[in-house]
């Protein structure tokens, strides 16, 4: 199943649906749509259709899984109703597509070591052995997501944009301290996760010992749409980055690391994972524009490709004004040393 | 105004109340519960005052604040009602609180200079210049906050534990690309933010420059409520830490080198700040053990006091018992360099 999340017109002004894509044939199914004319078909009436469908398909997909397999299970009832009334059904042509997912939470790995190789190399000595360790990630906003088709914003701050090819894994079900034998039945499914980096702040944020902000946290490409995982191995899918058609990248997630198993596992410890949560792979070895010694200009059409999902098409904007921005400050005499 | 977020038990098991603080008078005021009583005083149903109720004083502060002023004003108007029914007032003894916000976002600053000097001088020949030129922060766990008088918990992977005495800001208002001039009226209120810390996993990250997670992630505790900035003076505040009852730490808010109008302006650029987020100063200075060679031990009972809020207790609980870890792997002989 592919699970997304599109914008439609109302007398409210634009709302988001969960939707079921099913680009084969080439359409999807709003779900609240659906679901009601499923309703009234059964008797309900148009009160009674209009609650069980909000309450059942909400415009948030976090809130849509938090209901566990009762979600799942109406999603099915749903889409097998359609024989008998067809309402709801969108020719894929047109839709204006959201963020699949509005996670409480989006980590973002770096599982990679081709990935690891080619960008850390060049600016350290070695590669940190911490990474050898145990999977480290950053934290991003999960505030700033965008979909398939949208224009990702250039922020007023950087001169060096990237793109980054990655796998987004979304938690299914909350839990803690999850081995890795476990984690199959946490994992709800995969979806594609493009980690646009202004590579100029982020190298200079990272040497802060923080980790990335600025650089990553301006918007983050995700979609089209999340295929559960009995659909896909997700051990073993081709990854392609174009940029203006031009193929750029290509990779497997075969060359993972740290498996998806390991790494929401570890994530889990004493800390837990929640339902609705996206954690990203990190890129795919040679999946971005630096470890090519390429960068993206304004106008550029990023697509990203990953077998068993399909493609997120994202354009990029154009640089933002710069606004106010920090003076800033001399170090202090430390007058107690 | 003191706002915050208690448990409370019903039939369907303890769901989060938000209430107004008034620790002068010794008690709190349950807003839902007093609100629907003001509303059956005014004539209304009780079906119609329930609804109403649940609509202005849901269980999520985060969610309530997104109403803007009708929240505020509703608030105060719930409050001033008291007077006529008194339902919905409890002592303040014996309450169970939660952490007052539940924030979509959380990140923490490193704001304070001194603290800079005493932690990173440890490691590091200088302070990294970046922390000169622009506030930089890490994003925490927003879904592990803990409230006043929560046990802490000592997650399984460390030894050294510690506790950060830093102000919290409640975000009342979401906006993008503000002048310092413009973040007073986006700032709702501060808290007291104990950003508890296991220095062992954090150093080990670090040094793989992804920034803290599971050195962070854990738990952060928050409280008892949140001040509403009409009531306090943020940037001149006495901020105290006790452990056992002995003081290890005294500072003030108004020794911070970035202040909180240039911390929100700044994150706010090219992505916005969304209302309900809550944004960390990072600890004051000699405001952790670290900065003093002390470590916390089970059992011991952290109190951070800051001037105009309140204490937010803490004890810190026992180590939990190692579960899965991963096994390091080996680093790869490049193929192709």
């Amino acid at each position: 199943m592919k699970l997304g999340r599109i914008r439609r017109d109302t007398l409210e002004g634009s709302v988001p649906r969960l939707v079921v894509a099913q680009p084969d044939q080439e359409r999807v199914i709003d779900l609240a749509t659906a679901e009601y004319h499923r309703l009234l078909a059964t008797g309900a009436t148009t009160d009674a259709a209009r609650r069980l469908t909000a309450a059942l398909y909400p415009s948030s997909m976090r809130d849509a899984l938090a209901a566990g397999p009762t979600f799942l299970a109406a999603v099915q009832r749903t889409v097998a109703s359609l024989t008998d009334h067809g309402q709801g059904v969108l020719p894929m042509q047109g839709i204006s597509w959201l963020a699949p997912l509005d996670p409480p939470l989006m980590r973002d790995c770096l599982a990679f070591e081709q990935h690891l190789r080619n960008t850390f190399l060049k600016i350290l000595p070695e590669i940190p052995r911490q990474h050898y360790e145990r999977p480290l990630y950053y934290k991003g906003n999960p505030l700033t997501l965008i979909g398939h088709n949208e224009t990702i914003p250039w922020p007023s701050y950087t001169r060096l944009m990237d793109y980054e090819l990655e796998l987004g894994f979304v938690i299914g079900r909350t839990g803690k301290d999850l081995t890795p034998e476990q984690v199959p039945s946490y994992l709800l499914g995969v979806t594609i996760l493009n980690d646009f980096s202004a590579r100029d702040i982020q190298m200079q944020e990272m040497q802060g010992l923080l980790g990335p902000a600025k650089g990553k946290d301006f918007s983050t490409a995700l979609g089209p749409w999340i295929t559960t995982v009995d659909e896909v191995d997700v051990h073993n899918l081709t990854m392609v980055a174009r940029v203006n058609g031009e193929e750029w990248s290509r990779g497997s997630s075969s060359t993972i690391m740290w498996p998806v198993e390991e790494i929401i596992a570890y994530i889990s410890k004493d800390e837990g994972v929640q339902v609705g949560e996206l954690i990203g792979s990190g890129t795919v070895g040679f999946g971005c524009g630096l470890e090519h010694g390429k960068l993206l200009k304004p106008g550029d059409v990023v697509e990203l490709e990953i077998e068993g999902i399909g493609v997120l098409r994202n354009k990029v904007g154009t640089p933002a004004p710069a606004g106010w921005t920090p003076q800033p400050r001399t170090p202090t005499t430390p007058a107690d040393s």
